[in-house]
């Protein structure tokens, strides 16, 4: 069903070419910096032929360019050649490992589906960004040679570039874990910061429907084509999304959202992200994985505990545990996670903080007041040579501390001794 | 009301005198090893006059003996001789501070007071402990100079002894709280591990009755007399524990619970512990004072996980953001941080967590399988050029792959092509 092409028909006037595409690639760059269709087209192939995270396309592009090694491909260029020219370019790739990931392309050089791929994007009002668009999400650059060639998109593109948090977590969320993600994601967006996550049901649901409702920016990276709204029970909420957000996905249209997509897309998450938070995972949820993709990238990473009574909340806890997530409890501290600095939103937060204790600290022998407090009753009169017994304290000490509780209101003398007084309110 | 007294009185023939105690230290030291009755009245001495961790009279104690301080202090010296004495021991306290101390020593140098209480003890067949027994709990060794002088105990001494984890939290506990704390101190017991705390109402009263109600060792620090059972509705409880484990406390007997002694007791509960587990605590419990010590000494420090909506774990998660708290959520994990191998008990958990998951992993290209099936329809059967295609695989891999999963049952071919069959069970 799948054919691989002779080389003219996908050359400078077949259906791929540059010029039968012209309209479309106009369409879905309309309004963003000047890129030549033969680039765009290469980095279209190259999403078309290469599964996401394909680290033998990576590495290709790195060291030849993408028009470079697409044009070579479309050429029918051969493994041995091909491995030629990215020696020749200082790229160490094994033959035989270039030679394997020619088998893996082979199969879908189908000019066809690439071009319709394009066209689909242009009917339904997708952009088509790459790197170095000033909408770029700059963090999958540190993907590295398993970085996306590009983005399809649909929705305002700058909603990409807006910092954000990842907030990820198990599809069979409880009640607690979605209010959780609504808090935080409310919290986030309040501080202006963006958030991402999947599209999901559960977890990925209550943060996006949250942040919309704070009337905050939110992007939902898909596991399939753009033009396939996935999950189907989701297809409004995508569309608030696109409406209000952005939704981005590396896969031609048209693809479908398999296990394997989902894994690499959460990889498009953690990157694209100043930081993820794990809401709710069971020890089997996907949204692990996003947290290892976090935690490889160096991004810093959180969970956020709940009952240990329950599983929902079991693989949060093995990331406090074994993977150094930070300990998330409010979305100041999401915030915090992704370097934002306590602002004025923090301001009441950090006042009811001033009036919490300071950090816990081993008490030593200097509190001389809690034990003088210790040794006075309210209903008992005692002499200072009492209290200081009591205490073990000096009564010089004694005397000073009576003095300054005398003057607080919290202590008082009376003919025959100390007592305490209860503070007023 | 406390006077100072005479040398005279507490020399050799006043009530303080080692020949006028020795029948009550005999009964309070029977099955002991031989230790002479100066030295133990000199540690009783010390304990009576210094309030727990007074770090001037551990350091004096340590620079001259507590057999000899006590004698200087009990023949009237004054702090000049006494700074002397210590100076030429090589302690390097300021003549200031030491001053200061004798200042607030002065105040209880009560020889019938004192005297009393080891007659109390005695009366309720408690036991003195000193280091050096074999049943002291050398981890209060390491307070250094802030290491209590001896222990009063009720119950079983050897109970001291048994390797043990402190779960403390707070009074105010949820019944979340204390259903963890009742699992977690089963677990432990039924590890063959102690569980150590404070007696208090909550976390501590459920930790100490899961222990006793498993056939395990317990043991509470009290932070007054041995022989005021406190809190009093706790008063059966602490029986039982003595009964079964052991009470155990620094201040002679008489002593009140006062708000300082608690949190000196705290540091004990912390030292005597191979670990410190704070179960559910919030922001103010005094069970964040506890793990502060634990934290000073090195001790392993764990906190148990709780809803962030609850403020009662609010505490729990402080450690865990910001005292590198290790996040608990069983008995095995409890052993696990004090130390204890997982053993026997745990085989049946592991070979669970050996069902589970292996630890998250960015999900890389390679996972042919998980392509493969992603690839293949229960109901449509697709050739291997398809599937192909479809997994973004060369057709060599996708038949390997497919001959493995024909032979597994997970896949089965047809006249019109393959098809996807689901595991049976």
């Amino acid at each position: 069903m799948t054919e691989t092409i002779p080389a003219a028909t996908v050359g400078a006037s077949g259906p791929l070419s540059p010029a039968a595409l012209h309209g479309e690639l106009g369409a879905v760059r309309r309004g963003l910096r000047a890129t030549d269709d033969e680039e765009l087209l290469a980095r279209v192939v190259l999403a078309a032929l290469a599964e996401p995270g394909d680290g033998v396309a990576g590495r290709l592009a790195a060291a030849l360019g993408h028009a470079r090694l697409a044009a070579l491909l479309r050429a029918g260029t051969g493994a041995a050649a091909l491995h030629e020219a990215a020696v020749a370019a200082g790229e160490t790739l094994a033959a035989r490992q270039l030679g394997q990931a020619m088998d893996r392309w082979r199969p879908r050089m189908d000019a066809a589906r690439i071009a319709l791929g394009v066209r689909r994007a242009a009917a339904i009002g997708a952009r088509l960004l790459v790197p170095g668009d000033e909408a770029w999400p700059s963090g999958l650059d540190d993907l590295g040679e398993h970085a996306p060639h590009l983005l399809w998109v649909r929705g305002d593109p700058g909603a990409l570039r807006t910092p954000g948090v990842a907030l990820v977590g198990a599809r069979a969320a409880t009640g607690y874990g979605q209010g959780v993600a609504i808090e935080l994601a409310a919290g986030l967006a309040d501080r202006g910061m963006g958030v991402v996550s999947g599209g999901a049901y559960g977890i990925d649901g209550a943060a996006h429907r949250s942040a919309l409702a704070s009337g905050g920016t939110t992007v939902a990276y898909l596991a399939g084509g753009i033009d396939r709204l996935y999950p189907a029970g989701h297809e409004e909420l995508l569309r608030s999304i696109i409406e209000r957000g952005a939704v981005a996905s590396e896969v031609p249209p048209g693809s479908a959202p398999t296990k394997w997509r989902f894994l690499q897309r959460n990889r498009c998450i953690a990157a694209a992200s100043a930081a993820t938070v794990v809401v709710e995972a069971g020890l089997r949820s996907g949204s692990l994985n996003t947290a290892a993709h976090a935690a490889t990238l160096g991004r810093p990473l959180g969970a956020v505990p709940g009952p240990v009574t329950s599983p929902a909340s079991a693989g949060c806890h093995r990331l406090l545990r074994e993977f150094d997530a930070v300990c998330i409890v409010d979305a100041g501290q999401a915030g915090e996670l992704a370097g934002i600095e306590p602002g004025e939103l923090d301001r009441p937060a950090a006042s009811t903080a001033a009036a919490s204790p300071a950090p816990p600290q081993p008490a030593r022998a200097g509190s001389t007041e809690v034990r003088v407090r210790d040794a006075l009753s309210r209903r008992t009169a005692r002499s200072v040579g009492e209290i200081a017994a009591r205490s073990g304290l000096s009564t010089a000490e004694v005397m000073g501390v009576l003095g300054r509780l005398d003057l607080e209101g919290a202590a008082s003398r009376r003919p025959e001794g100390w007592v305490a007084v209860r503070a007023a309110g």
